[in-house]
């Protein structure tokens, strides 16, 4: 069973799931596209979870949370889907459940590293971060004491198809299609950036493996936003357009927020298949053809 | 509003909220004895929180928990509690709410220190542990999100009237008044007990206070077990029947759970006004009385 089936990682999780031959059950509040292998599940974990015990999944993975771009940081929709989650991990557990995957990130360790690692300390400092840490503490315990196997994915920084478009890769993109200016900061901030369909292959793969705790998904590589920028830019053919140091660093703003991803190569046996080149060349045609697109026939 | 009212803890909270001369409202199952400046709302706070709606509280204090001896430290109950408090706690904000008070546990330290001031790290070892710790991350990030002003009190071992029988205290106290032999370790853990009379005040203090943040609800002193069990014994006349060493300690049970209260001192400006030796001599005339009483007259 997959929650969050039709979200940004969940839709690519699907598809790896659905590759490898396993019967899924895909939970959304609307169904998506047909795929041979995946049952949909219409439902709204806000409002309850009876699904669970209708599917009686063996394997759980819960990717489904509140994420709307630029209020997710402080929303107290974190704390209803800290409710429903734990919710939802109980009624697996009474439903015979055996294996939880659960989507965790970054924003959960105290930013004053430059690599983390697992065991790097957690002090978050926002609201999702806290709630994604406090349903961590709380779920691996009750996962130790009722005898479930239960992984938690650190997500880092995310690119691809379906992005929210205001987010940083897609707002550089976009603009830079459209022949605007680009502005960004001067862009020296090291990032770990994952291609979307990496981070499902990962979720799937770990889901198949028997490690348990804590794993970042990422792709343990840095890079320099200014960097990144110029990728994008040269893909649009529009690198004059990329103001770089044309907006100032946000206060606080961490230096460096990069995985280490010892645990995922060594344990899941699992690395990323999709170059940053490639990705963001591929994540550029993706958005030319969809401005191409009317709205009406988008996917 | 006081959840858990006719509690261990909250029959005591209500009587100093009481006394006190604030207009108390009292949460529970089923109603306590009637109180001048007490309203009762019958309430089961894991099927809903209407009541906080009805009541629009300005001061919640949120003692309710799953807390039955010998389950309470591993039951799935604890998640229960979590996904209710935190519903409890959205609601009261949403209702206008401005200052909420909620029961933690020394339970939420990592036992390697002997005497744990609120900064000690937390790695909880059990579930109800991780539980109150999880609850503490996200409540907390959640009342800076949203203004709310958060005291959490982190008690630790409390003694008196009403205690469940099997624990520690009363199970000396039943033994020897029924003059039987009474079986305990060597005793040489250091503990920190507070009567919970002192405890219900403390929490009534607390609400009153301007205090955020985590604060240790305990009277830090620290007493040896076998120093308290001869205590006990004495005040029951049975110092004969207490077998010190009958039993062997619990493997990895910590040598000092000790209190700093500096915080509760000094920023809550609270003292126990309760000594030790009062409040055993107490509890083993409540033990004796009640003993004495039918079973249908006991309040």
């Amino acid at each position: 069973m997959l929650t969050g089936a039709t979200g940004f990682v969940g839709r690519h999780t699907l598809l790896a799931l659905a590759r490898a031959g396993h019967d899924v059950r895909a939970v959304a509040r609307r169904r998506g596209p047909e795929l041979a292998g995946v049952t949909w599940h219409e439902s709204d974990l806000l409002a309850g979870c009876e699904v669970v015990g209708e599917v009686e999944p063996e394997i759980l993975i819960h990717l489904a949370w509140y994420a709307e771009h630029g209020k997710f940081w402080s929303s107290t929709e974190n704390v209803r889907w800290v409710e429903a989650s734990l919710a939802l991990l109980r009624a697996f557990a009474a439903a015979g459940g055996e294996r939880a995957v659960i989507a965790g990130t970054c924003a959960e360790y105290e930013p004053s590293f430059e690599v983390y690692p697992e065991s790097a300390p957690q002090q978050p400092e926002t609201l999702y971060g806290a709630s994604k840490h406090g349903l961590h503490v709380i779920a691996s315990a009750f996962a130790a004491e009722v005898g479930l196997s239960l992984a938690w994915g650190r997500l880092f920084f995310l690119y691809g198809p379906f992005e929210q478009p205001e987010r940083f890769v897609p707002s550089l993109v976009l603009a830079l299609l459209r022949r605007e200016r680009a502005r960004m900061t001067e862009g020296t901030q090291l990032r770990d950036f994952l291609h979307v369909a990496d981070a499902g292959a990962a979720f799937a793969a770990l889901a198949d493996s028997a490690l348990t705790g804590p794993v970042n998904i990422a792709s343990g590589q840095a890079i320099k936003l200014r960097e990144l920028a110029t990728l994008i830019a040269r893909y649009t053919g529009s690198l004059e357009l990329l103001d770089v140091g044309g907006m100032p660093r946000r206060e606080g703003e961490a230096s460096s927020i990069v995985a280490d991803v010892h645990r995922l190569e060594g344990e899941v046996g699992w690395r990323p298949r999709i170059a940053l080149e490639d990705g963001v060349r591929d994540t550029v045609t993706w958005w030319r053809e969809r401005l191409a697109t009317p709205e009406h026939d988008r996917l």
